[in-house]
């Protein structure tokens, strides 16, 4: 087979940038390990900047978000029963939109099918050849048979796990890392949220997320420590430690339920640097892993699609290169950004095992003096709306 | 004796809230255990704030200050040989005044010979009684000889290691307190300034400011390792230090010179909780200790005494006594805002024992993203310059 551009993954980013890509004329293979409704039951995020919404109606699949998403003008901070709204359109002219990434990867699915796409769900063994050569190719095995692409370009798109970062031989690649102490127990319940947009709360209990989907779907987290199991974990004492960490207020309002999923996530920062390597380039979860605090892991993956497809676009238009070479120097630069302020949420808002009474008083000191202040609120919301492209 | 406010020390705080006490015809004695000499020999800091400017005019001791202080309206941030400027007056329509404590305490004891305020020195044994009735004392000895001081209020302005703080008895008081691992290595040279504004420089070897006390005295500094000794650092040594960690241009533009004072200081962060206990009002260095990035030590001992001279002055003047009763709480509430920016800055800026190529990028990355945030700037600048009384 041969193809413009070999994408390495079906999730958001590699269906994004297929998208983009075929919409713009140029072909593209996409090749997946798993199976479709594998891909589409994963949950994950659910808030996206406002340059993602405008980058998914770019590629033609906003219909279904501007229609069932739920745009947030701002979000609320907590700490020491009191709490603030950090009104993020006020200070930026912008929004969020809450949706789901299942969602967002069923309107790409949606739309991939509508233009005939190829997508191909189910590869094994997935090898990168000839990087460096302007002939790259990509094999694959497929109900036991070996499979070959010769392409132009690879973007991997494959995830943290996936075989296209470690293709970028080791001498060339840095890995900056840094695994926190502690995880994230999440519950998807259908019962209505207990406020009308997010709470982030700081407590000596440790961190908690009221969140939602929908308005008959709500989506919470508390911190537990990493030696934490699932399977201990009632809902019942799940429930009693949320209302626990959240607002008196918040915590009154509190419609528990069944959960729909239950699972404890790690916290992680990882960046790898260089994004490319020759005819390889790397977008999203495949180059850089955010913590949750901030949501800003989907939208950091759609920000490389779009700079990525912006560079492809203009050298297969137009021969020059240069954007293209300078891929991962202009996502980076946006990356790292990112990466601060995920761990600047993180490290304002958790409970640290080795934290002392003084580091507490600086955390609420910090809430306390964002609470009063313009500029401060106006820093974090420019940063949770996402920096411009 | 009899007066109303005995006050203990007579650094920068004690002797301006003498001063501010004897303008509004409230009696004070001030008792001061080193000699006038030597307190006025005492390099300390040297910038600042806008409302300690406003403050120190408003107790008559102004003049000098204006004629000789440098107003500065922003500073500079360095990192990885770039840097920029915040300016504080286009974000915040105020600036510092670059003027040295030794002078600001100069001008104090001057006005306080002026008006005959009693200052007694070399007092020895300082202990306060009956700190709960309404009939204090203090006692000490002078020349061998035992004294006897009865007062409505007591001050205590001795610093950290004075006798006030200890007054207050354990089971009430509450310490926090974060301790630096590394030192300042400071030098003062009668040498002109490598700029025309302060340069805080973040490196990788360490961190590094460049001061001044006036057009021909520099005060520079450098990170240390606390097992330095300030005997194994030739003047030779700190400047090629300094030359190292101070982007290319500065560093070529330096002037070295003889230090005419070297010495290194430890970092540390402290609060008291309550500051006052009965009759005994805490102000400054006696309640609360910063690291020196930021600039707040001195700003934040002013800023206790005018809270302090104002509810001492309602009370005296009408009986009301509910300001006084509220000194503690009223005056913690900016000391943690000031106490968090500086622990913010010394994190920022410092290279700490344990930082990873990870930690480096966060600080990079957060100084790289202030030189792009207009918010960021506005953030840092409204604290740099003092956060509102």
């Amino acid at each position: 087979m041969k193809t413009q551009v070999a994408i390495i993954g079906a999730g958001p980013s590699g269906l994004l940038l297929s998208q983009l890509l075929n919409r713009a004329g140029i072909s593209t293979i996409v090749l997946e390990r798993q199976s479709r409704e594998y891909v589409l039951s994963r949950i994950r995020a659910g808030v996206l900047e406002w340059g993602s919404v405008e980058l998914l109606r770019k590629a033609g699949v906003g219909t279904r978000m501007d229609a069932e998403g739920q745009p947030h003008d701002g979000f609320h901070l907590a700490y020491n029963n009191q709490e603030f709204r950090v009104d993020v359109h006020e200070h930026t002219g912008k929004r969020m939109m809450v949706y789901g990434q299942t969602e967002v990867t069923r309107d790409l699915y949606n739309a991939q099918d509508d233009i005939g796409a190829t997508i191909i769900h189910g590869v094994e063994n997935v090898k990168l050849h000839d990087l460096k050569s302007n002939a790259p190719r990509v094999t694959y095995e497929l109900d036991g048979e070996n499979h070959k692409i010769q392409c132009d370009f690879i973007a991997g798109c494959d995830g943290f796990h996936g075989v296209s970062r470690p293709s970028i031989p080791d001498d060339i690649r840095t890995e900056y890392e840094k695994i926190y102490p502690f995880g994230w127990l999440g519950v998807l319940s259908d019962t209505p949220p207990c406020a009308d947009e997010l709470i982030y709360a700081n407590h000596r209990r440790g961190f908690a997320l009221a969140s939602m989907r929908s308005p008959t779907r709500s989506r919470y987290y508390i911190q537990v420590p990493l030696t934490d199991k699932v399977e201990n974990w009632s809902d019942d004492a799940f429930w009693d430690e949320l209302k626990r960490r959240l607002p008196v207020e918040h915590a009154n309002a509190l419609v528990t339920g069944p959960s729909i999923e239950k699972s404890i996530a790690p916290l992680r920062s990882f960046v790898c640097e260089p994004m490319q390597h020759g005819t390889l380039f790397l977008c999203g979860d495949a180059a850089h892993i955010v913590p949750p605090t901030g949501a800003k892991g989907l939208n950091l993956a759609l920000s490389d699609v779009h700079y990525l497809f912006e560079a492809l676009q203009v050298h297969f238009n137009t021969g020059n290169s240069e954007q293209l070479a300078n891929y991962s120097k202009t996502a980076l630069d946006r990356i790292w950004k990112a990466i601060r302020f995920s761990w600047s949420m993180t490290t304002l808002l958790h409970r640290f095992p080795d934290q002392t009474d003084f580091d507490q008083h600086i955390q609420e000191s910090e809430l306390r003096y964002t609470a009063q202040s313009n500029a401060a609120q106006t820093s974090i919301a420019e940063n949770y709306v996402g920096l411009p492209y």
